[in-house]
């Protein structure tokens, strides 16, 4: 199309669902917390590595909590040799691949971080979109768990680097293998398993009353909406609620990080004494409960206690976890959209999974990972004000306006003006200001409202007589709006009529930057 | 899949024609090229902006060169409600969609821009990926040829700021509209109109007598394949070629910014006399003869003079280009594929495109941008080794080795010493180094291959003895590559002795972090 010649009619400009735009500030901040992450993940020795978002659909497996019908949730169209292809819907199957593929030349244990985009084609809802960024660690060829220990201390060094306080977050463990023994001394049916995990996942939220409906046959909601239970016998419902019973007073004792640490330990022994009973016999189960000793003292060790603690109701959505399984969870209230206060609640999460590099290879491949929900967390910083989302963060921004527009000979002159202060410096040797030079053919009000929504600084003026006076006018705005919003009173005194003089000032041409300079170091200080 | 218990066959770790992985050194360099990038747009007066990777299909428009199927070049799939949603092709149509969508509430004219990876469903090549990134500057709502003028200065200004010399690179600029009067002024038939351009853009890797050869009836090249010609009369033919003879003229006065610019300023408007001949009668092509006049004077006046210059061979790919059209070209020379030296070529064009954000509103909407191939600009960065992709900017890596990895007790131990590192500063108060603890099975000389193939700086040791003496051993791998290469006379040396004492020695438990800052300091002063 060279243009609209034949007028036909216009496009509704609109976007599919689920797909959002995001703004300057938006961006801005995004990027100053993807290198906070970036740093953190990077002093643990994490590599950097980038995957294509369009992988081969066999290669990212069939992981995706919840989905029945092959491909469900995942984004796929078939190449022209016929191959099914599928956006990626996280960073963990890319990375497998990855490894997998390149496994002689990695360093091993591999240590690798990846941020980007993900797509889930799921029915989009408030806060639910259809591409969001994660942000993944991952730790391949370490069957150790000081891996899964790293990967939680990173997590909680990470949050303390992005602005939140010590307190207002924890990581909480598990280990699948003790779920899976507990289900196993109980005896609960292979079919029964999915529909237990999504009961014990809502042990945060209900109480245990209440997880013990979901267990058995069923619950009814406030709302009359009803939720088919697990079916599970008496005896094995009990099991299910002791283990939930001992799991909170391990999760209790773990935030504790006070001087009591004795009688404390001596709880949590107690603790995890009865958890062992509640395994005996399978094998797994015990192998899982060790494993959560070791990295409860590989952290106490490395001095993160309270921070990181052992929580037996945190379960993980995705199937191809194998051990143990963390999130974090920030613990500050805030009102939801249903105007009640709850947690903050999860913004990342992880586990190891043994068996997913091992696809593609002859040996098997232990793994570990965890990823962050970055929109969520950014909201989260938003919430507590970090300063690395602050907007302050930002240059200030001069607005060159173009009062002849109408005459091409002056824009020259304007551009001029620009130009020498894009180069300009401040008292550190760094860039001054952003300049923008207005482009379009408005008339001069018009001008001076696009600085005010550009939320710029100031405006540089010249029009005939500053042209002929060899002089430029420089409008501090912010100053300006202060000085408008002043009351009437004051508006008679001398020292307004001072201050209005130092908002808006004449210089020579070849002064502009300092005077430039001297209305940003006048904001800059207060 | 919980565990690959009925051991299927294994997958084949692939990736799909066209997409890559990128590893550690390019993930790391092209994020300090985009920051560079970031901060020289925004000078500018840019906003940044991301809109996502999926759009409607026909929001992105079929604009694409070459491509004369529906769809063919680009990656569509159906949405559940059956409409077709496509993997976006670049940045510019969704950014008009984008501006179109919010335009009561942007501030006008708008300057945005965006980085991010674009897609191509086209056959792959070498160096031609189906996904590539993209970084995007617009201003959309100025129908100034200052617009034009303040792209192609801030091209300029980019690629001084990645570290490409004045001299290496120019930024060329053309308009349609001269090119489609010069058509029109011959009488050149519609038809024949794609295939003479596609000529023109070949003036700057053929002499014109080839270029002849595909504007008549056909050109064999070396290879014996035989392209059809445009066809044109021997009149209309030689027209083209003149305008391509005045186009090198003027191209080749632009370049020079040399003294004699009163010489030079007289034989430009000669050639500019010359091409108005050529657009008599044409109004669109006399329109765009006065808007290069306009961007040359508005460029010199910002003292661009050699930088940025007018070449009327430059034609750019993209359909909807409706005025000026720009193209960043490094100038410097490389060998290619084949052996032979050629000038780097081009690393950004653009151009203004006033019917695309106008497809969605009921008024015009004029806009010029340019978009800079990521890729093939930091190969380019690598070619003049710029200082923005030097690998040195990395912060020096320290491995903690396991010795006693058999004994999980040992472990925590190994944790607090990579937590201490992880926390040690440098003498400006920055992280002194990376600190990675090997989380792997093997033994020790193992351990050491790995902290060499991670590049460390220097390993730490504790085996049994040390642990009773309260000691860890530093091992300066750098100092001891340097070593191990010495010859066998110098060996014996005292001095060799020495140095050999400080590639490898012993500290208190306590001065792990003290013994580490003196090897790191070590090099980093050498």
């Amino acid at each position: 199309m060279s243009a609209d010649k034949s007028a036909p009619a216009k496009l509704k400009a609109r976007q599919p669902r689920g797909f959002v735009d995001r703004g300057p500030a938006d961006v801005a901040a995004t990027e100053r917390m993807l290198a906070v992450i970036r740093g953190s993940f990077s002093l643990y020795g994490f590599d950097p590595v980038e995957t294509p978002f369009v992988e081969y659909t066999d290669a990212l497996g069939k992981f995706l909590p919840d989905q029945d019908r092959p491909n469900e949730g995942v984004f796929s169209f078939r190449d022209d040799d016929e191959q099914w292809l599928s956006l990626r819907y996280d960073l963990t199957a890319p990375l497998a691949r990855h490894v997998a593929e390149n496994f002689d030349a990695l360093p091993k244990p591999y240590r690798g971080y990846q941020v980007g985009y993900v797509f889930r084609n799921e029915k989009p809802g408030p806060g639910r979109f259809r591409q969001f960024m994660q942000f993944d660690a991952d730790i391949v060829g370490s069957s150790s768990v000081a891996a899964d220990a790293e990967i939680c201390m990173l997590a909680a060094d990470t949050m303390e680097k992005l602005g939140i306080k010590r307190g207002d977050y924890v990581v909480k463990v598990n280990n699948r293998k003790v779920l899976d023994g507990v289900m196993d001394a109980a005896g609960i049916d292979r079919d029964a398993r999915l529909t237990v995990l999504r009961a014990v996942d809502k042990a945060d939220k209900f109480p245990l009353e209440e997880v013990g409906k979901l267990l058995r046959g069923g619950r009814k909601d406030e709302s009359g909406d009803f939720t088919k239970g697990a079916g599970l016998s008496e005896a094995q419902a009990e099991t299910i609620l002791r283990y939930l019973a001992v799991g909170q007073r391990l999760a209790e004792l773990g935030k504790s990080t006070a001087s009591d640490s004795a009688r404390s330990a001596e709880l949590s022994a107690e603790a995890v004494t009865e958890l062992r009973t509640l395994v005996e016999g399978a094998e797994n189960g015990v192998a899982g409960i060790e494993e959560l000793e070791q990295i409860r003292e590989l952290v106490t060790a490395a001095g993160y206690l309270g921070r990181i603690i052992i929580d037996p109701s945190v379960v993980r959505g995705l199937e191809y976890y194998t051990g143990p399984v963390y999130e974090v969870e920030l613990t500050f209230p805030v009102t939801n959209e249903d105007g009640q206060v709850v947690r903050f609640g999860s913004v990342a999460g992880g586990g190891r999974y043994d068996g997913l590099v091992g696809r593609f290879r002859p040996e098997p491949v232990p793994a570990a990972g965890f990823s962050i929900g970055v929109s969520r967390l950014y909201s989260a910083l938003k919430a507590v004000k970090s300063p690395i989302v602050d907007q302050k963060n930002e240059l200030p921004l001069v607005v060159v306006t173009a009062m002849d527009n109408k005459s091409p000979e002056f824009m020259p002159a304007y551009q001029a003006f620009v130009s020498q202060l894009r180069q300009a410096k401040d008292g550190q040797g760094r860039a001054l200001c952003r300049a923008d030079l207005y482009l379009g053919s408005s008339g001069f009000n018009a001008q001076m409202k696009y600085a005010d929504r550009r939320g710029a600084t100031c405006a540089i003026i010249q029009g005939s007589s500053e042209r002929e006076a060899g002089t430029v006018v420089i409008k501090d705005l912010v100053l300006g709006a202060e000085l408008a919003a002043a009351g009437r009173d004051v508006k008679d005194s001398a020292e307004h009529k001072e201050r209005q003089a130092q908002a808006q000032f004449s210089v020579p041409v070849g002064e502009l930057v300092a005077g430039v300079r001297r209305v940003i170091e006048r904001h800059a200080r207060a």
